[in-house]
């Protein structure tokens, strides 16, 4: 990576004074920790994170982009970084570092307090994150890719609530709108797909948090729905998904430059179920892996080309 | 499974009218369906459905019920059921099902609706689901069991809120009482481990949300983790988790008799990481599966006494 002298280089923040008091700091879900790996050493060098929720999905991200990339060890597998826990997948190569999240804000939340305090104190900077995913769309055609402007909640509000210590807490979800605009500006050079920014719906139900009629419980009418979604659409929403809000939040406490890039499966002004085929499917979800790995390519080439 | 003639059989219950009307129903997070699986015949024989966060530990699970019941197969490697995604797996031998739910209510609510409507469409009747899983204690030993009297949510209330179509809706976080007493027996049976019986909080965040000081934001002090943990004792909350709330509201809608049985990994009035060794860890999550394995073959046998 290029490093010109004046250029100021953006730590990753944490805000914990008690996090330099402990003895070892044990990133248990990640099964990682500072007084069982060189944190700096291994992990030192990344400037790219990608995270998403399937654990499949992630692997095949870091196999795609060390292809894009021109880094692919034919011989290797890329072990899972984090083989000592079943909770979420690491993945590596180069400046690139791929993870998985699960579904919903709980679980991104626990993998970003340990993904910032991993990338603190392996010293990185200048790191940019995108959360690369699949949602549903609303009045797009399914496989339309969504660069979020705005996370807002299930109430149509851009902010995250949280409970601490039984209080509500209020938390922008403010993305980096120059990177979203680069990501979309990507998306029109590759000329692959149908790429749109909008704002995201980020909500804490699959099914009865996102007005669907096919969950085990439905107490709503199919015209209650129909209004709900409508409103949403006319406030900008474009696409639901479950994590946005969380990784929003805290990417923006931590200094770390992100980006949510989703894929829609199904327009949920015709349909709820997922009922594509599997290849369908497939290829719908390698749409944000192809626009972020493009883009990430096309900055570590522009980075390389700066004199050092 | 004995059938006496005047007893009545518990259907699983879903509420959603436009369930009937659909063609097929994809449950696409546990890569099964009506239009591809003879639900029926797969699941029909189902009456005990364990749950937990981690895949590993649903796996391990369903190899020491399999032994516990005497109906192991060597041969057999117990295949994942939901094998064609990675978002949950699902184990079976005989009348038990084992099922992973990641971490977090939004992740658990995914899996329940679809377990719902599998069981649902599955016919299955007299079906007991019992979580077990781990936890932070609050004044207890690590490695005592906590079997959840009532779940409480981060403000102490005993409710599940949800977010439908933009409305708050408020739902009970009752459990089945008699169940309860019933496994605190067992476990006096069994005299391996202490088992109390409390209130359990459950939250929606890991770190923050449950007053830790390791996590990277910590914006409150140590006296104040201190106070709100000691305020949650009090109200006689022995354990925090993230899965019970909605557990206990989605079971108590579809009739399902439930029961939340959790180890305690750490004590929290003492501190927040997990820093016992691998094996003393893994000791203490088995605990939860011996005392429901013990319990369900102890159900077993009682029914097949009752003459049929």
């Amino acid at each position: 990576m290029g490093k010109t002298k004046n250029r100021v280089h953006l730590p990753v923040i944490v805000h914990n004074p008690y996090l330099g008091g402990l003895k070892e700091d044990i990133l248990y879900h990640l099964s990682l920790g500072t007084g069982t790996h060189n944190l700096p050493a291994l992990f030192g060098d990344v400037k790219f994170v990608c995270v998403g929720g399937s654990a499949r999905r992630m692997k095949e991200f870091i196999e795609h982009i060390a292809a894009e990339l021109g880094i692919q060890d034919p011989k290797s597998n890329y072990p899972n970084i984090c083989a000592g826990t079943d909770r979420y997948a690491m993945y590596k190569v180069g400046p690139v570092l791929s993870v998985s999240h699960g579904i919903g804000i709980p679980s991104i939340s626990i993998m970003l307090h340990e993904l910032i305090k991993l990338l603190h104190h392996a010293r990185c900077t200048d790191v940019t994150i995108i959360r690369i995913g699949t949602s549903g769309g609303i009045g797009l055609e399914p496989g339309t890719v969504v660069v979020t402007k705005q996370s807002v909640d299930a109430k149509l509000v851009p902010k995250f609530e949280q409970l601490i210590l039984g209080e509500l807490v209020v938390r922008d979800t403010d993305l980096d709108y120059g990177l979203a605009e680069e990501l979309l500006r990507s998306s029109k050079e590759l000329g692959q797909f149908n790429t749109v920014m909008g704002n995201t719906m980020c909500t804490l139900d699959f099914y009865e948090g996102q007005g669907r009629l096919d969950g085990a419980f439905c107490l709503y009418t199919e015209e209650d729905k129909h209004k709900y979604l409508t409103k949403a659409r006319e406030a900008g929403v474009c696409n639901i998904e479950m994590e946005s809000a969380a990784f929003a939040a805290m990417c923006k406490l931590s200094g770390l430059r992100a980006a949510v890039v989703c894929t829609t499966l199904v327009d949920r002004l015709k349909g709820d179920q997922l009922n594509i085929s599997h290849d369908v499917l497939h290829s719908y979800q390698q749409r944000p892996q192809i626009l972020v790995g493009y883009y990430i390519k096309k900055q570590i080439k522009a980075r390389e080309a700066i004199p050092k």
